[in-house]
């Protein structure tokens, strides 16, 4: 099953250099899932290949500009290009009433219903899940409500083995038991062990995506053992007092709460505009935790 | 005195083809005035070497998503990199409500002041001037109130003919009366005709700004002799029925707006997604009036 995230965005605030505000798109088992929207995130999806009408799932993950101000314009244009399919959409409750507004006076009657989640910000919890992944919210610590997000994969059912089955001539219509992990009784008297037939799915991969916060150990428990951490490195440690300020995070904090989480890899991104290069901040990171790479416009990562 | 436009975008409803949603720059003796901001004009901006904090007027047409969308993005951006100059914003009523309630939201309070002024949209009006420029509305006939924009240069003073002046030795004093078409009387009895002593300032260009609208002759008399004019031209003629549904302009209709009104020089944009390239549109265009140019990202035109 394809579980891999693509980076639309990876500036702070304001666009530079060639970097994007935020936006994530997550494809898991051809279904596609984005994650925040800032500013131009349209054009960035066709600039990467990516079909907008092909998103049924959006997720912001707070109010701030750069991580929303796409929003909108993208669900004009999904208006526009004759989409009639739900859409769901998870953010802060205000949000729904800073889009109607703008339909109201755009004068835009929808063609296709978007189904808004409000989203809590005081405790985590399940907000979505279907055949492919479970979606969590976490709770991080930033100048107004932000929750990440966790996609962890569905787990799957069991493998069959399919030859043993056939030569112990165990009849098809038992294999879905077998594979829910359900022994059971042949009408001959023999007993199946579905451990006897079957092996363990692969094990359900989680995906992690924390922006923007400070460093706060309080949601460390939310991101345990994430496959693959993206977090938020605005800037360099030596720029701490700021990060402290704005409530984000600098790159060795990163590392630090990737050690700390037992993370597989981490991603860093939503890079401050002060930072033409991004080489000394990977630099900073790796120094703490090797696995690390740079969430920059384009690059897609498998989980 | 410089006078010049470059065009931001040129798509209509939605980004395609490496078109952008509407925007122009117009360059008035150094003074940048912004026409309509769709989503991506601040990367646009970057893209084409302009720095946004120079932009000290901002003119919007209509509450269509495609010519404003940007806007939001644009003014928190220059808030977020410290203006504190005020900005002066021109724009359907509503406009305020839109971007008050998301800096509400966003929890942003403006380090500058932004000066608006709602625009009447039933009749035209001088809504700003200032030593360069007179702005004035055009009442355009779209689905929703939109107005367009005429900016007609100041006139300037006349010029001295200074050589002359000082071989007939008129005190220097007296100079900026000339200017002014007075004429004088000396101490000394000579009676000085501003009209022998100096020569006529160059005639004020106009630049009209005609998106979005069906054709229409009520608004012509309002764009009359302009020396550009900008109209849009979403169609080609064989759309006309569409063009007319959805209140737009065809490109042999924005020649025949050309025509009528004697302007001197034509562009058109504002182009459907549905054209990949823009040829047929110019090509039928020019056979209507010669004169005409594609607005496409980045181009400027000297008005």
């Amino acid at each position: 099953m394809k579980f891999e995230v693509t980076i639309l965005g990876s500036a702070s605030a304001t666009p530079v250099y060639n970097r994007n505000p935020t936006a994530q798109l997550l494809n898991c088992n051809e279904r596609f899932y984005l994650i925040d929207c800032g500013e131009g995130t349209q054009q960035q999806l066709i600039k990467f290949g990516f079909k907008a009408a092909k998103i049924d799932y959006i997720f912001i993950s707070h109010l701030h500009g750069d991580h929303f101000f796409g929003l909108i314009g993208l669900l004009s244009s999904l208006h526009l290009n004759g989409r009639i399919k739900p859409l769901y959409l998870f953010g802060p409750p205000e949000l729904k009433e800073i889009l109607d507004l703008q339909f109201k006076y755009t004068d835009t009657q929808l063609r296709y219903p978007i189904n808004f989640t409000p989203l809590h910000t005081k405790h985590p919890e399940v907000i979505f899940k279907n055949n492919d992944v479970v979606v969590e919210t976490i709770i991080l610590n930033h100048r107004i409500p932000c929750t990440g997000f966790k996609f962890t994969e569905k787990k799957r059912l069991r493998k069959l083995i399919v030859e043993k089955l056939e030569k112990d001539q165990v009849p098809i219509n038992y294999y879905p038991m077998l594979k829910r992990s359900l022994d059971i009784d042949l009408p001959d008297g023999r007993r199946i062990n579905y451990l006897d037939y079957t092996t363990d799915s692969a094990i359900p991969k989680a995906y992690c995506y924390c922006s923007d916060t400070k460093y706060d150990e309080r949601y460390f428990s939310q991101i345990e053992g994430a496959d693959t951490l993206y977090h938020e490195a605005t800037f360099l440690h030596e720029m701490l007092e700021r990060a402290l300020e704005t409530h984000h995070t600098t790159a060795q904090q990163a590392a630090e709460v990737a050690n700390k989480v037992g993370a597989k890899r981490l991603l860093i991104g939503h890079f401050s505009s002060r930072y033409k290069t991004l080489d000394a901040l990977l630099e900073e990171a790796k120094l703490g935790f090797d696995n690390t790479q740079l969430a920059t416009e384009g690059k897609t990562f498998e989980i």
